[in-house]
């Protein structure tokens, strides 16, 4: 028997693939079980990933010794019961952001997480991008001096296509549109770059799309340190992904075509990162290395599970992501007036987890 | 005599000078005379321009038959006087923007104007950029489809560099510090490509400037026909001048590099106009026609003394654009809460000009 680590995808869809992909890019994991109730997609994603067996309930998943953790890609609205399940039956879990669709959900998890000590991942990989390490990088050197404004777009036209057949159509069950499936990468990005956010001021309006959620969203984030973000987030455009740092000695302009966002192993080839100095109109690009962010997290998850990594993003940095999206959704409510991190958190029965 | 139209700046500084040189590069104006308390500076601007004579005082100057309409550049905070003063002598006039440093002033402005039918412009040169143009032609001919999402920012490193010995140091004179210098500009272009503002909802920080006044602007500006743009304005990294409209059919995305903006005859090869369609991740660049900002807004303003031709940013349009910045500073002090621009005008004793 491999010593890989043998983890098992739930909820079979085009999610699931991307990620499956990403995880035998590498030689760590071993795809050893999966999980849908459609038998059909069970049997066509064991025979597109040479996975020995498949599972016919989730109980029967959570009960197979050889599973050490699973992959779960399902609907934002189910994470909650899929993971506790999971972690009480002692199985690390991997799950797509965002870590839940409401913030009590990612409260409730988190504390499972706490009380069980066990691995949990959340798929916030955007951080991973070359890009977006190399900024990092900068701000650590003082490269960047002060920062003092960012910003970030993320849109698509997503929202234009959206049908009642898809979950992402509905309100209840993918509360902020495009503000918690797309604005949410950005909400970890910057603060994984510019510390914690103390306040979000927002509008979000439904514009353009048929679906019962807001297509158009902007937001301005206040972090501790006195920097403020614009985070923009659009269902009703072609696709955009910028992230632009304005420091006091120089700025950094991300630019990624985000068409190749499921083969991450090519992300870094369509972006680009560009700097300009003090002083400078210039804008040379730098040169970033390559990365492959979602083999490169499920590697990192699988190797925590045997205490050989820790987790990145786990339950604090992901509900501190969706706590961004749920002021941004709850200023808008309020007609832009500012609405505290620690607030929402503290409304959706969290404990006061920012570090100020 | 010449048949050219008379005109006299006033103010001789740096600003004084660009536009001199804007209005010399055409054949429609000639520079009359022109004042300047300091009598060193009259001179040295006669002599660069080749302008015949210059007026000791204000009054010399405005009581001058031959002079047809005055150019202002001087502080914001001196815009009222100079124009009251100028528009009773029955001179046309031309005033850099802002039209003024606080909105009370602005309403009396656009009051005299109307009250006297006089010819008055005012230095709103940005929308005329080939790339500004563009874009407003690319919205009335419908390929961009619905904007909802539009992203505009304009910052540079003054803030890092003021010292009291500048008027825009301090509050009274400059309030609003990079939003009132620099965002103005945007608060028209936005206008103008988008129509009227209804709300904004805006942070300004005092972070890395000596000055009194905000090195750290951002808002959230909420149009008439629901679309929301950002618009950023910082003091405190290298310089940035960007305008992104997001479409229901493409993208635009311009780019201009702020540092030859003096020289309006070649900023248009300085900036990059990008277009981004519908399912499609390229951008290719759109072939901009050549302009000449300076030029051409004080060629109009000067045939309009003759009759020939309308001025397009009259006291409304700028006082609308400083209702921006108004409401944004007046939404910071409320902690982000959204600020109508009729309210804002209203409060500065103006009427309900914005057409909903």
């Amino acid at each position: 028997m491999s010593d890989k680590v043998r983890l098992a995808p739930v909820g079979l869809g085009r999610w699931a693939r991307v990620l499956a992909r990403g995880a035998q890019r590498g030689d760590v994991i071993e795809l050893a079980s999966c999980f849908s109730r459609d038998e059909a997609k069970r049997r066509a994603f064991c025979e597109e990933f040479g996975i020995p067996r498949s599972a016919v309930t989730y109980e029967e998943l959570l009960a197979d010794p050889e599973v050490e953790g699973i992959l779960i890609t399902t609907p934002n609205d189910t994470h909650l019961p899929l993971i506790l399940q999971a972690l009480e039956a002692g199985k690390a879990v991997y799950t797509d952001k965002p870590i839940a669709h409401t913030l009590e959900d990612a409260v409730r998890i988190a504390e499972a997480v706490g009380d069980l000590g066990a691995v949990f991942a959340v798929g916030h990989s955007a951080r991973r991008l070359a890009g977006c390490r190399v900024m990092k990088q900068w701000i650590s050197d003082g490269r960047l001096g002060e920062v003092s404004l960012a910003e970030a777009n993320f849109s698509n036209e997503r929202g234009l296509e959206l049908t009642p057949g898809t979950w992402r159509f509905y309100a209840a069950k993918s509360p902020g549109g495009s503000m918690i499936q797309l604005g949410v990468h950005h909400a970890d990005n910057l603060q994984y770059l510019l510390g914690p956010v103390a306040s979000v001021t927002a509008h979000a309006r439904r514009l353009h799309t048929r679906a019962e959620v807001p297509d158009a969203v902007m937001a301005i984030l206040e972090f501790a340190s006195g920097a403020l973000a614009h985070l923009g987030a659009g269902w009703a455009s072609p696709g955009v992904y910028t992230l632009n740092l304005l420091g006091t000695k120089a700025n950094l302009m991300y630019d990624l075509d985000f068409t190749h966002w499921d083969q991450s192993h090519l992300a870094d080839d369509y972006s680009t990162l560009r700097s300009q100095a003090y002083g400078e109109s210039e804008r040379p690009v730098v040169e970033l290395p390559r990365t492959d962010m979602f083999r490169e997290q499920l590697e990192e998850f699988a190797l925590a599970i045997r205490g050989q990594a820790e987790v990145e993003v786990g339950a604090t940095e992901a509900t501190h992501a969706l706590a961004v999206v749920r002021a941004a959704l709850e200023s808008s409510e309020r007609d832009g007036a500012a609405v505290t991190l620690d607030e929402v958190i503290e409304a959706a029965g969290g404990r006061h987890v920012t570090a100020r």
